[in-house]
């Protein structure tokens, strides 16, 4: 069964009731809301939830109505940069879905919603149509203000989807494919902040690593340990036994162990499967094999 | 959300019509069914399905009862050993489940399904109620046509729910709890059987190994290698990986590496991600992290 994440973000932390009916309207379609963090001081709310591809996308569309209809970014203000009333919609492949099919689905979504809501979309990150609308940051440069004035004047600005003008009172929306991002720390039996921040830099993308890594060293103070820090944000192209191995064998090489390791947050079970896949060494393994994924697939 | 697995085997593997009449009484419930081999052989069906704990037993009870209206015992032949209609229904313990859960549900189906249909049933494995009725061929011996005889007379066949005499054409039914079997296979990068069978001899539980591993040596002739082949009955007594790392450690003391291995049908989630927090050396993992698991919470 092909199951994807979305993770709208919307731009409202403290009206109770606004922030109820936007997340009410997922009830009308067969998905699982994960999570949801209402932010007063952000004043913007992050959704998390998962189902099938249509239910998905469906349930984000209709939230966003429901974020347009009760919010006006003219009256919206909160420390986290923002453009629009429903202001970010990633999708996220879990299950038996590629990273192709969560594309297609940011611009099915794009089209729909800007057609029925008037509302400009910019494609980001996998989704982009153009190389400088991958990063997020950029698109919403001078966020609600700024684009109000820059839109039909700057053609850098032209929306990839809807009117070329800013919504009155909605602003514009980014719609995005992104993989997972998995949470992965790494505890080294050493106080040594030196060791942990030289890993950390071995494996990371910026600094020579692997692709799909970024990395700190920090201290833990209270357990007298350091800790390699890590986002991976994209387990298939950059699996956490590859990281986890060579984290093992850098230490190593100052004569450090390996303490412990901690996934912060969600996990996919595809990236859990990979890592004992890995180590038992497995021949011919399918993932549907796994008895929970057969019971899966009666989710429609 | 509690899943227990159950895989009835009834004394028919010809006739379709009887066969499809049986497991279609399943329909009526909210199970999932993920495997049925009618065997015209043994004269016998293995179905094996998944669900939550009382939707299993109400399917497990209407196969039962459909078995009982459309199988005669007195007229069944086959190569395996059975004594009734409905021989032998098991219940094992996936997610979120203990095993004390499913040897209640064992006796609470024996004793409906014992009232609603006058067959006797004999409690086994894990949910036997006499330490002499823990193995299944002891129970079953004599098959339908001694235990008619018998029942009655000699008190070691007095059954645990029912009359104490037998159903006159649906025979008398083995209920039982057990864990999940996983079949596991390692192969070594050599052609000495010797190395196998001596590997095999130190894991299993009949030989001084691990309390839950039943191990043989073999031959793979086409590949010119040798496999120790496993079947582990409680993965959480005795987990994968640390099955895995001593045959790593024995096979290494006559110079000999491990190629692979291979899980051979279904495997519940839980014995892959024990494997994956073992190597990853996880701190505080929680099974509630694995977003499939709480997709599969919705499942009632």
């Amino acid at each position: 069964m092909k199951i994807v994440e979305c993770v709208p973000n919307f731009s409202e932390g403290k009206r109770k009731d606004v922030i109820d009916a936007i997340i009410g309207e997922t009830k009308k379609f067969d998905i699982k809301i994960l999570d949801h963090s209402p932010d007063a001081d952000h004043n913007r709310t992050d959704v998390t939830f998962i189902g099938g591809l249509d239910e998905v996308k469906k349930a984000a569309l209709a939230m966003s109505m429901k974020a347009v209809e009760l919010i006006d970014m003219n009256k919206h203000k909160g420390e986290h940069p923002r453009m629009g009333a429903m202001d970010v919609v990633p999708f996220i492949p879990l299950m038996d879905t590629t990273m192709e099919e969560c594309v297609e689905l940011a611009k099915q979504f794009a089209a729909e919603f800007s057609e029925k809501a008037g509302v400009p979309c910019y494609l980001y990150e996998e989704a982009a149509m153009h190389p400088d609308r991958k990063n997020l940051a950029k698109i919403r440069k001078g966020e609600f203000e700024g684009l109000k004035e820059e839109m039909g004047k700057n053609p850098d600005r032209t929306p990839d989807f809807g009117p070329n003008h800013i919504h009155p009172t909605a602003g514009a929306t980014a719609v995005g494919a992104r993989f997972f991002l998995i949470a992965f720390n790494v505890n080294l039996a050493t106080d040594d902040i030196s060791i942990a921040k030289t890993i950390a830099k071995a494996v990371r993308h910026s600094s020579g690593g692997y692709r799909h890594v970024k990395a700190m060293g920090f201290e833990i103070k209270e357990r007298g340990i350091v800790q390699v820090s890590m986002n991976l944000v994209n387990y298939r192209g950059t699996p956490l036994f590859r990281v986890f191995e060579t984290i093992k064998r850098e230490a190593e090489r100052y004569g450090i162990g390996v303490i412990g390791s901690e996934i912060v947050g969600l996990i996919p079970m595809e990236a859990l499967i990979d890592v004992a896949d890995f180590y038992l060494r497995l021949e011919k393994f399918d993932g549907g094999q796994v008895l929970e994924k057969r019971l899966l697939e009666q989710i429609k």
